[in-house]
């Protein structure tokens, strides 16, 4: 019974990994439709999305049939619940970086970006990056060394996101007002993503050391 | 046995309504500082939503404690998983909320909102307070029927959100980018919370009916 409970625990984790790499590429793909305009990647990360969906929400029916059938208690209790906390987080991230395409779409075949602002996106697009390729290892390995990164990569975004509404409340921006709301929220998203990769973090860390005090 | 367990669901619900009533309330206080630019009840509803995580963090334990104890099948085990997610998103509806306050108190003395947008922002906010109202409703008394206020509602705010960007976007506009940030930034929020609203009546629903369809 328990040698059955463990094959499936490790099935479920195998399943939010496969989530989590779907997530990944769907970042890779959001952020490239995003900056050089790309219509087809754009198009092809939001029909991806449907993918990411259903394997949540088949991950979910698979982690409550377990609730159901093995009654798990105390560790392996906790791994199922954060399973369907991480699942939800991932699925978000999706759903971000979905959000990112279809500015890219909505602009084509324009840019939605001003040259001026490229760089500081093209920074926090290679801190999510960070962040989701280290959620992959830390759900892969559950080695809390991965952790840190995906803190330090946060607190990164949060600077960065903080100098786009610098740079577009100076006096030098110029640029109307659809391409700020386009900034703003591009921006807003990405951070977002950024978020949800430290809360699937923080949940690895609590399953690991049991530490509630990770979680707030 | 059965008899504690159905005591313990309805505490789980009495709890939930009680975080739901906090989240109205918080926001009730949060558009009012937003639309008036006050900022003392703008510094209440960023303090109080610390209460909300605290309900909301120990809603979850006595969940799991319920899982690990009583270990509940079919639709009690759906019950009980359904809470955690509930709590989840009204735990992120404050969260919004909150966001709304701080960028009242981040503008005072000065209103975040210039005049002209002021009616659409006032109709959006009634959409989420009917939104936050239903759902304390269907959560006391599991009655489906508050559920198309809660949809209706949410389809409303959808429009109203589209014609806050038509507005920006309008060459009448001619606000400054700290404002069109605001501005974007504020209807977002908004829209989200809408969102949240309509994923818990979606589990409601899918939790009295039983039919999964109704969460896609």
């Amino acid at each position: 019974m328990r040698k059955v409970f463990q094959t499936e625990l490790q099935h479920v984790n195998e399943e939010l990994t496969q989530i989590a790499t779907l997530v990944e590429q769907a970042l890779i793909q959001a952020s490239s439709s995003f900056l050089n305009a790309d219509v087809q990647e754009a198009e092809e990360v939001i029909s991806n999305d449907a993918r990411i969906d259903f394997l949540q929400n088949q991950l979910d029916e698979r982690s409550i049939d377990i609730l159901a059938l093995q009654g798990p208690v105390a560790s392996d209790l906790r791994m199922i619940v954060g399973t369907l906390r991480m699942s939800s987080s991932l699925e978000r991230m999706g759903d971000l970086a979905r959000h990112v395409a279809q500015i890219a779409r909505m602009r084509f075949p324009d840019k939605a970006l001003p040259d001026s602002i490229v760089p500081i996106f093209e920074e926090i697009i290679e801190c999510d990056k960070k962040i989701i390729k280290n959620v992959i290892q830390l759900l892969e390995t559950r080695d809390l060394a991965y952790v840190d990164a995906i803190s330090t990569a946060k607190i990164r975004i949060n600077e960065l996101h903080q100098s786009v509404f610098d740079a577009l409340a100076a006096e030098e921006w110029g640029h109307n007002a659809q391409v700020t709301i386009d900034v703003t929220l591009a921006s807003r998203y990405l951070e977002r993503f950024g978020d949800h990769g430290v809360s699937v973090a923080r949940k690895v860390t609590y399953l690991v050391t049991g530490d509630w005090n990770t979680l707030s």
